[in-house]
């Protein structure tokens, strides 16, 4: 994935509904309607969270006209993943220390 | 860490020269002058890239007013991981899906 893909994706990720949407979609694809329920948001509203999430690639949308169900794409969350546990090593250092420190 | 916080980590997260910063300050700490170094960016620039990490809590800074070396800070880091790690049976499967459809 290109650095600049990598950069879309936490910028996709930087709002709280939209990351709640993508916890939904983890049980199974959804309905736009179906995804807004849990949300005091317009349709519209959803509907604009829905095109920013899909335009990264974290989701995908079924072709059928009447009710295009929202799927979960897990390609850019893997990359987040392998991009975090770069730095591991590093926070697992910082634990140990702060434990000794604090004994 | 509240939703916010995380919010303001992948926003943070967004930008390429951020990451590179990051990744840099994994070998340990650096002034902004060797934070610098790589980038075709001016003093002032990068300053203002280190402010925004620092505000995220993904880096500190050394009180030495002269020499004020910027260290990373894990907390948010592991945050983020531990984020995409509620993904990783999700992409697993889908990675297993795509071997199987493929053979």
């Amino acid at each position: 994935m290109a650095s600049d893909c990598l950069s879309t994706t936490f910028a996709t990720l930087a709002d709280p509904t939209r990351r709640a949407i993508l916890a939904r979609l983890v049980s199974g694809s959804a309905s736009v309607t179906e995804l807004a329920e849990p949300f005091d948001m317009s349709l519209p509203a959803i509907s604009k969270h829905l095109k920013v999430l899909e335009r990264a690639g974290l989701i995908a949308r079924g072709r059928e006209a009447q009710w295009r169900p929202c799927r979960l794409e897990a390609g850019p969350l893997k990359e987040v993943a392998d991009w975090a546990e770069l730095y591991r090593r590093f926070w697992r250092a910082s634990i140990v220390w702060t434990t000794i420190l604090a004994n």
